[in-house]
């Protein structure tokens, strides 16, 4: 049986576990040769080849349902469901997602890319089947990484609802991104060494007792009922909540697996099962450093080096190396990290033993991290969390009614805020502008360039009154020309990088660059545009803008982020109630979710070139 | 000793327990006249009398650190730390808070409204002590149904970062608002009953068993530590995520607290203390029918009934009606309530047995709520997600990457949307229409009038296109002449309510009333403005907008949101791209945190009364 031959689940149904296992190293062969051509997330996919081929060989896929959580461990089960010929444009634009989507295949049940939702979903499912009154399987498999997000539990709680199977593989491969913190994995360690040891004593205890004594032993055995279903089934904090739980089982044994799946999959229970998995299974390289291979840019195999370097530092290295400067000056600064250490940049604090006890990673905790952060706050520390401008959209409300609300100086740093390119929209940070805008005494930042974002932190971090946050794009900079020393921004005004006339361009963070590119245009023209780096997006300097205003007759606003309720929303706003007011163009993303892509690529597609934003004013004019 | 005496905690500090329990009756015959005067959170303050008593008797506050979870069970806390004599104010506008608030007193640690965030901002007090190097306690406490949020799990998994003292007190009163629900809650009950049966019984059985199989027990000591523990401790699903358990105590005995903290208080350990209390205790009424008792008007303290009928039914209720009638036409809509189902409206469908098995309470779980629907909507169903406008911010990333990113046919009802009144800044409705607005293929409705609200509910619920809001304040209808058909509105469209000339009004759901108070101020001027009745504040029918500005010289928006995002915002994107336009005042909530008092005063205090809006309009014409 070839990979190339399985155009549906249906296809491995009649395969021998041997036949199973030879496809196993297939497809392992395949996503490693994808990625290391094309980039993607590694190290998860690689880790779940066994466990994809055992449902889809056990489970009745699609009527059955198979929910992915996070889904960047999804790779086999794409192949094995039709998507093995499109497989080489995974998360190019126009080519498959690099995540479960419902639009893309009958198979992937719910799209997927935020942590800790299939749970959730699944019991929607559940539910759904049982007003039905059919008797379809739904499974939510899950990884321990994203047993730490908060909504995991609150689905666990409610996990009785659904009053037939339902069914939550538990994949620990004791890692996030970065490995798995808090109280909860270590108990999932406990469980997988103690099990069989445990169980197996308790019975040749139980055998060696003397008869005489046996009718206590049933006495024991009603008083200590609790007792005793602890050792019989070590996963007592599951049945603490009503699941059953089953495991630890081996993740890269098709026939364990096939053989536990069909042993479960009946019972008319929510049943979770645990299974053992090691991320990078199969590349020595991914199983030796998991968190470094979790995404990579296109590497040669052999030795795993990447095959383009990259020219500059990223933005994520620029921040953590600022951020490492500053908290070696200020020991009140702490850095708060949602298992994304390495992914903000915090690693740099981390390896220093200076900073190493300041930094917090809380696991996928983004609501317990920034009210965490609000704690800290209010005894005098100067909290910074770092969180991808995507997923702060988990703690919008802690934002607001712990931080906020009560004014304390909490700083947010957002990376990856904009179009971030082949994980598409599920991880776009689309909307940060829009919804931290919405809160009160927020003071929002975005760099226009390296050495302006070193400011920003340092102005964010010396600033006492209130919340502040610094976004910025997933890019490499533009310069190794790092200053060295720090600034602090007067807050809310503006920068003038260049007077003109007639037309009036504000950039918002590094897309002034594409006002720049747009003016280049412009002057060819004869066409000589006044030049704003916004700097701010809250607050405005209102009555500075108004002057300006009167001086232009176009306003463009230029950002990477939702025109919708985003800093051009914030430019109308002062515009419509000025008398007089020049006409505005606002320029940005869409008010529709934006798909994968290359960043430039799809920036062009969407008119945030400057040759787009120049003739949008040409026409204007 | 007297109340009225107790000046600070210190005042308490060398009472003997009898005069502590002579204390608590009178703190409790306080806080029932308090409520039964003013109205306020009833049951759950009287729960916790004996505790507040019992915490600020062994700690050393305002330098050991309480956080009360939600902070509505904490009028005995502020009755004893100093607000007595004001306490008469309490939820009136300048009076103080019904919530801790760090502003209004030291002894407020932290500010609270929201639920399940008091052991995160603890575990930050706990951290920020460390790092101090001092050795303060941190007391976090919190009720059963507030461990049902997401983020106390977050919190348990980390509360190991602290190393010292950090305890954390689970009020166990078997309640959120309603009933608590879930499998931990049951949990929490069996832990209630089991402890000393399991216990002594155990020992027992070790005492009674022949001394030649005594090696053997030692044996078991081992092989079966876990199960052991489990035993001796029954709260094994804390011990598994390394937190120390004792309990359950008695909550309502104050030499059983104050030795239980004693006892605890230098462990330096993470401990949790469940302590079992009666919501309403020292009320009959209240003990009786919690529930209905959590919150109250003012009433007469003999027989429970309120002082002051209200003359209509609620939005709420008509809600409630609305979506029963609904649900009995259409079997595929279910609703789902985060802990809230009368609050919500959705105890019509529980109590008729008709829908009530459609109806789901999840517990203060409202990120779990959304996903659970996301689900449901993928298999055909029509969920109806019945959360109040402040805590769907909780949600707000579910909205956007579970239902909206998939266009999901998601009902969202977002009651007491706006001010809400005297339970002030934490609980004002402020952001809905700003933070909904942001989210892609989002429709977003807001009635005028109790029979919009019948017809806007019926479009959601037939709309399958993706998903949709409707929104409304907390208030009683104006009206008894509730119609009985349903017909469906057309997305985006508003409604022209009269024509004038020069000055366009539009409002925004229930605040067209306040457009038309102002029409006619301005119509004594000799000014007849026209009045729109937006109906839906996304998509808007930009065209025909466009129309209407044409006509006029001022636009004026009125909403009861904040004007930064909201849909003035919206108003001011077509305007300020719109030539030749016309000037917009918008008039809504203002970009602050808006303090408690009664609704209309505070509308008035904030411009949002006919004649503020009519004089605004003419100082501008």
């Amino acid at each position: 049986m070839k990979l190339e031959n399985v155009n549906s689940p249906k296809d491995i149904k009649k395969a021998s576990v041997q036949e199973l296992e030879a496809l196993a190293e297939e497809v392992r062969a395949v996503i490693l040769r994808q990625v290391s051509e094309h980039g993607g997330h590694l190290s998860s996919s690689l880790g779940t080849v066994e466990l994809a081929i055992a449902l889809h060989y056990v489970y009745d896929t699609p009527d059955d349902i198979l929910i992915w959580d996070v889904g960047h461990q999804a790779y086999a089960h794409k192949l094995l469901t039709g998507r093995y010929k499109k497989f080489s444009t995974m998360r190019q634009r126009g080519g498959i997602s690099g995540f479960p989507k419902r639009s893309e295949s009958v198979y992937d049940s719910f799209g997927v890319g935020h942590a800790s939702t299939s749970i959730s979903a699944g019991l929607g499912f559940a539910v759904a089947r049982d007003f039905k009154q059919k008797n379809n399987k739904v499974v939510a498999i899950i990884g321990d990484g994203s047993m730490t997000g908060g909504m995991v539990f609150e689905a666990l709680n409610n996990s009785r609802q659904t009053k037939k199977s339902f069914t939550i593989i538990l994949n620990d491969n004791k890692m996030s991104i970065s490995p798995s913190v808090g109280a909860f994995s270590k108990y999932l360690s406990k469980l997988s060494v103690k099990h069989n040891s445990s169980l197996e004593e308790f019975g040749k205890f139980l055998r060696s007792i003397p008869e005489h004594v046996g009718g206590k032993i049933r006495d024991i055995m009603e008083s200590g009922k609790l007792a005793f279903e602890n050792i019989a089934n070590p996963g007592q904090f599951f049945r603490d909540l009503s699941i059953r739980y089953f495991g630890p089982f081996d993740g890269h044994n098709i026939q364990e697996l096939i053989e536990a799946f069909n042993d479960i999959k009946e019972l008319p229970e929510v049943c979770l099962i645990h299974i053992l998995t090691q991320k990078g299974k199969g590349y020595d390289l991914a199983t030796t450093n998991p968190t470094k291979w979790h995404g990579s840019d296109p590497f040669h195999i052999e030795d795993g080096s990447v095959i383009v370097e990259k020219p500059h530092p990223t933005l994520t290295s620029i921040f953590g190396k600022t951020l490492l400067t500053l908290a070696k000056q200020n020991k009140k600064i702490i850095g708060i990290s949602a298992a994304m250490l390495d992914g903000c940049g915090l690693n740099f604090l981390t390896e220093d033993p200076e900073t190493a006890n300041r930094i917090f990673d809380v696991g996928i905790a983004e609501e317990h991290a920034v009210t965490f952060a609000a704690g800290l706050a209010c005894e005098g520390f100067t909290p910074v969390v770092a969180i991808y401008s995507t997923f702060l959209q988990r703690a919008y409300d802690q934002i607001i009614h712990d931080v906020a609300l009560q004014n304390l100086p909490v700083v947010f740093i957002l990376d990856r805020a904009g179009l971030v390119g082949s994980d598409g929209p599920t991880h776009h940070g689309a909307l940060d502008l829009s919804y931290l805008r919405t809160i009160p005494n927020m003071i929002i930042m975005a760099p226009s360039d390296e050495n302006e974002m070193r400011n920003m932190i340092y102005t964010a971090t010396q600033y006492k009154e209130g919340p502040t946050a610094v976004r910025y794009p997933r890019a490499v900079t533009y310069t190794n020309d790092i200053r060295t020393e720090f600034s602090a921004l007067p807050i809310g005004k503006f920068r003038t990088v260049s007077k003109g006339s007639k037309v009036l361009l504000i950039g918002v963070g590094f897309l002034l660059s594409k006002c720049l590119d747009a003016a280049g245009v412009l002057e060819k023209k004869g066409i000589k545009p006044t030049i704003i780096d916004a700097r701010f997006v809250k607050p405005l300097d209102i009555e500075s803008y108004k002057e300006l205003f009167k001086e232009h007759q176009i306003v463009a606003t230029v950002e990477d982020n939702s025109i919708t309720g985003g800093f051009g929303s914030a430019i109308a706003e002062i515009l419509a109630e000025t008398k007089h007011s020049p006409r505005l163009v606002r320029i940005g993303l869409p008010d529709t979710f934006v798909e994968q892509g290359e960043i430039e690529e799809l920036r062009d597609d969407l008119g945030l070139s400057g040759m787009a934003i120049a003739q949008k004013i040409l026409t204007l004019l």
